[in-house]
């Protein structure tokens, strides 16, 4: 019987959690969470993203700030928006929401934003830290750090198992490669250039797939009693969400694995509200 | 016919261009490049280690300056040296010997080098952008980017090619999977977690081992065509040195193979003794 990791309900009770000890942090110590996410341009998915972030942090209690920016904005013009952001006291957490209008370098903008309000973990600090495995508080890429945390809800053993990731991205793979490398899984990164890509999939017991290519991931590239965590979300002519993976079809194959919608998304959007409050409770109490 | 990677003959080739850039920046530029070495306690291979360093930078006309601690020496006081040499105009790469005596946290002094003095590329601002693939001009963990040169100087093709990193240190597995990462090989980073490491060895198209287990790796866990090079130095008990992977057998079954000693040791110093040269002109010109 396969397991459906239901990402939906695990985000709901994180959530929730988030919520009372919002209330809590607020009732007890004065300290009420802020975040602020940035967007530059009009993509229509960015713009719902930013809305559904910016919407969720209001509903649990989290100061919420949305700066919109037209696509033209200056790169200097922004990185003035972040230096007043990192440092705004009532701000916690300064998320830019990728991708970014061609003026703008990705590199520059995310190095600017100070680590200790990194909500996204892409700051070359934080993403060092959690590569060496070092000890302390640091921010985690959110998608990443909601994968883990639904492994380990469902009791997935990581240790010595082979875990191949498809997709090299700097907000998915790579800080998976590092998370999974630091729990002791042998761990493959596998990319455009991977060549026999199925007979490296079906090495794995733990499969990640990241690609946003719909579907690439069939049965036949799947280890009976895998575990597959579906990272794409694809919409398909007829508006129809979708994974990188084969759902119907893997599923007969897998010990477990994440659909689209409802596996991974509601995930990322929990972690983010939950480390929002993480880094306000680091930058006051260290 | 298998090619045998001569690092003693590259290494020996970096460190004379090296020499003639540090007369060059002295001469025209009146720039001399600076490495202080820090050792902390009487290991014997650190002290011969630091001493070879420290005479070869004397050598090739770098300023090197030997800071030696007792074993019992306080973090406080070892910190105090690194914020002294952080300021120190006169030097542009710090380095400090590993192993550190138990009372000294390796990532507390790590992170107390100024990245842009950090030789050994540990720092993790460093380690961070390199795993980013970031732009820009930043050191590298010196035996990973000595691997990297020696492949490039042999004309070893990395894009898309299985590449299987046996060790998982910060100072050579990790840094070299971000490398390998970047130059779009496909990796698997195996630790003392890994099952059935001859299986995951067996795929490699590209064989790194740094394990500091002599003879680890043997002809039966090598792809016949495999390009192998063996991190390892371990002393026997009469006194010779060997690597990880036994040699002789493997050699008959490989494309291309590294000696011990006379491959990965010395491109290591030599890598070093360049880097300093390269903060010394980041340092000068941006």
């Amino acid at each position: 019987m396969t397991t459906i990791i239901d990402g939906k309900a695990l985000a709901k009770k994180i959530n929730a959690q988030t919520q009372e000890l919002v209330a809590q942090l607020r009732e007890k110590q004065n300290i009420i969470p802020g975040i602020a996410v940035v967007i530059a341009g009009d993509d229509a998915a960015s713009l719902i993203y930013t809305r559904n972030k910016h919407n969720k942090a209001i509903k649990l209690g989290i100061n919420s700030i949305l700066k919109k920016f037209p696509a033209n904005v200056s790169q200097d013009e922004l990185l003035t928006e972040i230096e007043k952001l990192n440092n705004d006291d009532t701000i916690d957490a300064i998320l830019v929401q990728q991708p970014l209008p061609p003026q703008l370098d990705p590199e520059v903008i995310t190095n600017a934003i100070v680590p200790a309000k990194d909500v996204d973990g892409l700051n070359p600090l934080n993403l060092g830290k959690l590569f060496a495995n070092q000890h302390g508080n640091y921010p985690v890429a959110c998608t990443p750090r909601g994968i883990m945390r639904m492994l380990a809800e469902y009791n997935i053993d990581l240790q010595g198992k082979n875990a191949v990731i498809v997709g090299r991205s700097i907000l998915v793979g790579k800080p998976l490669l590092a998370l999974l490398n630091n729990a002791n899984a042998t761990v493959t990164m596998a990319g455009r250039n991977t060549r026999d890509l199925s007979a490296l999939t079906k090495t794995a017991d733990i499969l990640i797939v990241a690609t946003g290519v719909p579907h690439l991931i069939k049965a036949t590239d799947v280890k009976p009693g895998a575990v597959v965590i579906d990272v794409g979300i694809n919409r398909l002519s007829d508006g129809k969400l979708t994974g990188d993976v084969d759902f119907e079809a893997v599923k007969a194959k897998a010990q477990a694995i994440t659909p689209v919608p409802g596996g991974v998304g509601p995930m990322t959007i929990a972690t983010l509200m939950e480390q929002t409050v993480d880094l306000a409770q680091w930058r006051h109490h260290g």
